[in-house]
């Protein structure tokens, strides 16, 4: 073949600019140079005529449950509630005392005391395991302390309590992070009848004013995220899907009624782990969050419905106060939301918001953003954006989004001038994917991959972060993964990528299904953990790679102690880890190496780790990479199926080259590979074929020269300028 | 001070070699040049006129159980028996044959299918853990397969199965790893009383044929630890102080008697697992064990008291038939064994010899043995002695033994004239302490170690192994540690020590001991596992360290994953391990590492990994080493008590230091450190009030400068050539 480049014309459009009072001129000349067609305001900020002039669509940002400090001031009984594990106590003797909140940030929490909120109080022996009767402790409201008089000495004792939020969480961030200064902003809970009452008739009388708003950005909807600071304002535990601040007494009540069953502080707080997304979710956890999410999507749609009838479009940000809104949930299609914005930061981000479901138009909120952190002196945005955007893009050209923006203060940006050129190309280069992809899908392997853990849809794209994560001293803000990062490579791969849970697939694999992926460290959610001890799971995963699935295990796949193998699936995968209980049996060492059709590409490969623990069990295994004595990549065949295991998979190109590889040789699709290929590991191609255009993109500062293989196999020498993307006719 | 250098006259004695027919002028030659004053000959050797004109004391080896040949092959059904699980097999189908045999090696075992050992078999369904009814299952003798008519699909089958041994190990294991090409030796069970009567006649036989004997070495008693091969004759699995090879039907039927409930074959199989060492072993385990050493004792008894009748002493050999000896247990002394015979390649092995209770005789055989793996061209059994010798002596400093000898084939010997004149150097440096030290205690710190794990005195100075051993590539009949080795450590430092298990420690820790060392993997035996989960166990720990007691964690110590911890005793040692399920809780990081007792003679230490995942859990933990943001080294206290977290610690001069300062800080004795003390982490210094002398010894082949300190704290500069030692008086 000979394709032939495309000169795409610029064009306009298709980006959402923050706007920024005082820098009218500022934001004018960027909204200009980047061709933008919206302008999104903060709450209270005042259009200028001069802003107006320009004719941009205007989105409007408010967080209702936020938004009216006063209906926070004169409700202190209706703030959002929460469950609080107290720091651990060793008795030292028979007399314990315990402050509840030592260890958490002093202003963010007060003890919900009432006798209605005691009930849920919950004082545990974590030596033993057993709940305290209440005739064991008592708390003093004086003080704030719980205290013991007959405790077994040199057990550690714990208080579950539950408190009132009284500092908004972004607030108090803010205000220690970044050195806000102003007022402690409150949240109500929107679960309460009068409270969300009045907020509605606040939001109605924020409509009324808002004329000129097209779009009400719903910043998000009710509540927050966990993050939770020390007494000295470090960072404690962050949960950024987690459900812990959804709790008031009368949701308490209304669940048990309506589920049959009380649920106890401990099962918020969960041994201190307080469900956090790396624990595999108990059945109790789950249904508390199905009921919250309904209610969420009942308060979203009233909001919805009003702004309609205000002749309003409404936007959801994928942001702080997002916890209930579930864009892969099918109830959150019954909100109506118009927009979808999400921050993105690589492609794993891309995915989440443009594979979520439904009609909504999807926007990026891309980074840096325009904050004093980057935009400072000596900071470096232009290379943050510009590796970010090699992963977007990756992304990008296996599912299309409809906008780009950017947030923060523009007036900060017009000192980096080489940055200002970048994301004037950005945006260009953004618009001639929408122009040329006219939005259709690209083409797609045969192959369907199904991301398989304990959440599934619940966490479509959500970072599976392992251990090493917690190692990992980085810019509190900023998602950077520690060693693995398999999603990452999964994003950008021309694959039809689900995400699914153990229930999925206890009653047998979905047909369609190609590849089964189980990537996470063992025992947490994202490998499945005590998921591998259903006989019915574990036999219904045999049966699909048996009959002709494949199988890619990353990290901890299927490990789960039990009956004398710790990788459940080690019969498929052929290799085991060793944990220190099976020191004395030997390891299967095959000293050759194959050439293998996964490797062909690359010759030494990042697996994130340096020991994996794990070595060959079954002779029939392909060892295809080793350090030293453990295996950090290994292939077999199962029936007519294949299985793949991985030690780790960082992002990189090369990496995300292996796991294309893998995936095809699993299911047997090896001969698909050269179809829409290109062949350096450096670039990527992606062929538009209800559009007839193809597109390849550099993802290195350094000029590539690739082949690139057509729907038929034809291949074609192409070379590429640094980091550029070039379009061709013919498809 | 100024102690003035001994010049120790040389001397001879005190050392046993092997004889070798065929080859008397080089036995004699070595007799002489080594100084030995006895001779060990083997099975059927005859002593020539010339050797026994030497007049050496002679010790004669004879392995009663597989002695008669003639007796094993008479009696094919009363061979040491084994439960033996076959590879697990996943079924396909609802029809599944099992091969149980498939994966050992064909020539060692022989299925027992008699009705009374069929009821020991057992199918297990692995995937859901149940025991299958004899009648889903049948066994057919004539092809030795076990089938399934209506398995479920996809679940994985075991079968346990009894077999005979019709191959004795260590014969099998020299005809396999050492080419040997004798007929197989078939070894019996003494258990069976009839069997038992013929040995004792035999052996009675033997006494009468062997005038001249002095010493008969029971090389060992009764039974075989286990080593397993696979089909192709590799490594499958080894357990040096392993049960698996005691079993008989007699001695279940007996066992049920006695205990008052029966054993199953999933006791022994234990998944797979077989109970091996690093398994924290279950009470039924346990329960068996201890029948078996009684009966060993009993046994043992009476061939002592034959060979006493006779006018000879007894010699044991800690070696191949070893299993039921157990040289710690009190029962042990019952048998009246007058020489402990131990191989010894470290300062360990030493320990485990020197440190067995009882008047016996103390013995080492020292490595290398004298075979062609090593005595070989291009071999270097030079570098393999002094790399020994020079842990060996460290240990020796604290714990004397009355010989040392060699065994293997003295002919092969004279081609190294160096490794000749070598241990001409280290037979008279041996016969130096033994006259200088006149066999009194060294010296210790007025401190007592415990080392605490699930088999405590059982398994005393019993390398600890961890995973990463599994990954270690080494000659496969060589102990080499991987990675961590705190007891090569501990084994060369001047404090108490003593094992102990969680038995000992249940209702409370032992007057008498100031420091507990709690190290090994997590979950295993030798970290203790589900003990830690025990409250009375977790209490009794931490009361001890509260009151003052000291707490050494290394590895993985009290891991235990329960109620929200990981390390169970993260209270007390400020630490806690990261798993995967907390990564959303953030560590503490403290960034300043303070000067220390503990860390005062090093600045950089191998703790045996790069990555421990363990973090700073407590703000008042004093972090002393870390690598990125993995802590290696902390301490903490804990009321009165202290305790110290390593996160692992190889052999090393620099390392031992190490321990040695956590021990006398953790037990608040640094005032004691500067008595009989080398400050140089390249030597050592020994004192013998008794004998009033004292040691200094060099470990590395450089020449080492150091200061000694003598009982009062008075220093003495000292100059040592490359691994010496010098003696000196007044002490």
């Amino acid at each position: 073949m000979t394709a032939i480049p495309v000169d795409v014309p610029r064009t306009k459009g298709s980006v959402t600019l923050p706007t920024e009072a005082g820098h009218e001129a500022a934001v004018r000349a960027l909204f200009e140079k980047w061709g933008a067609d919206a302008i999104r305001d903060s709450d209270g900020t005042v259009l200028s005529p001069e802003l107006l002039a320009m004719g941009p669509r205007i989105y409007s940002t408010i967080c209702l449950v936020r938004a009216d400090q006063e209906c926070a001031r004169r409700h202190p009984d209706k703030l959002p509630m929460k469950f609080l594990m107290s720091e651990p106590v060793t008795a030292g003797s028979e007399r314990v005392c315990i402050d509840p909140l030592a260890g958490f940030h002093r202003e963010k929490y007060k003890l919900a005391a009432a006798p209605e909120a005691m009930e849920y109080w919950e004082v545990i022996d974590r030596t033993t395991g057993e709940v305290l009767r209440a005739s064991e402790w008592a708390f003093d409201p004086a003080s704030g302390l719980v205290t013991m008089k007959s405790a077994v000495p040199f057990h550690v004792y714990t208080v579950n309590v539950l408190v009132y939020v009284i500092w908004d969480t972004t607030s108090m961030y803010n205000h220690l992070v970044n050195k806000w200064n102003r007022p402690h902003v409150v949240s109500v809970d929107p679960y309460d009848a009068e409270t969300s009452d009045e907020l509605m008739a606040f939001f109605q009388r924020w409509l009324d004013a808002h004329p000129q708003t097209a779009v009400v950005r719903l910043t998000t909807l009710a509540y927050h995220f966990n993050l939770d600071c020390d007494e000295n304002a470090a960072d404690k535990f962050r949960d950024w899907v987690g459900y812990q601040e959804t709790v008031s007494i009368a949701a308490l009540k209304d669940f048990e009624t309506e589920y049959g069953y009380r649920l106890r502080s401990e099962d918020f707080v969960d041994e201190g782990y307080y469900n956090a997304t790396a624990r595999v979710p108990s059945e109790r956890y789950l249904d508390w969050m199905r009921f919250i999410h309904r209610f969420v999507v009942r308060f979203g749609k009233a909001l919805v419905d009003r702004a309609h009838a205000a002749g309003k479009k409404t936007a959801i940000f994928w942001g702080d106060h997002w916890i209930g809104v579930e864009p892969y949930s099918p109830e959150f299609q019954e909100m109506g939301i118009d927009i979808h914005v999400g921050a993105c930061e690589d492609g794993v981000a891309l995915r989440r918001v443009a594979d979520a479901p439904g009609p909504q138009v999807k926007e990026l909120r891309l980074y840096p953003y325009f904050f004093p952190d980057v935009f400072r002196e000596g900071g470096d945005p232009l290379a943050e954006s510009t590796a970010n955007w090699s992963k977007i893009r990756r992304a990008l050209m296996r599912e299309p989004v409809d906008r780009i923006g950017y947030g923060g203060y523009l007036s900060l940006v017009t000192r980096f001038p080489e940055f200002v050129e970048h994301v004037a190309w950005l945006c260009d280069e953004f618009r001639a994917f929408r122009r040329m992809s006219r939005g259709t899908e690209s083409y797609k392997a045969p192959v369907k991959v199904a991301v398989l853990n304990a959440w599934g849809k619940w966490r479509a794209w959500i970072n599976s972060f392992g251990a090493p994560q917690k190692f990992l001293v980085k810019r509190p803000d900023v998602t950077l993964v520690a060693g693995t990062n398999l999603l990452e490579c999964l994003a950008g791969l021309p694959v039809d990528v689900e995400f699914i849970n153990f229930d999925d697939i206890r009653n047998g694999v979905a047909k369609g299904i190609n590849v089964i992926i189980n990537d996470g460290d063992a025992e947490t959610a994202w490998s499945g953990g005590r998921h591998w001890a259903d006989p019915q799971v574990a036999a219904a995963v045999r049966a699909f790679i048996h009959r002709g699935g494949g199988f890619i295990g990353c990290r901890g796949p299927t490990a789960c102690p039990r009956q004398g193998r710790y990788f459940q699936l080690c019969d498929v995968m052929g290799v085991e880890k060793e944990t220190g209980q099976g020191v004395q049996s030997a390891a299967l060492r095959p000293s050759h190496v194959p050439p293998h059709f996964i490797t062909e590409d690359c010759r030494e490969w990042d697996f994130g780790c340096t020991e994996s623990f794990v070595y060959v069990r079954d002779p029939a295994t392909q060892l295809l990479a080793a350090r030293e004595a453990h295996v950090m990549l290994a292939a077999k065949e199962f029936g007519a199926g294949r299985s793949v295991f991985m030690a780790g998979l960082p992002y990189s190109p090369e990496n995300a080259r292996l796991l294309y590889r893998a995936i095809l040789w699993s299911a047997r699709l090896e001969n698909s590979l050269a179809r829409w290929f290109s062949t350096n590991v450096n670039t990527d191609c992606a062929a538009y074929p209800e559009a007839d255009v193809f597109v390849v993109a550099n993802s290195v500062n350094r000029e590539q020269a690739t082949t690139v293989y057509d729907g038929d196999g034809n291949p074609q020498e192409i070379t590429l300028p640094p980091l550029a993307s070039r379009w061709y006719r013919g498809c």
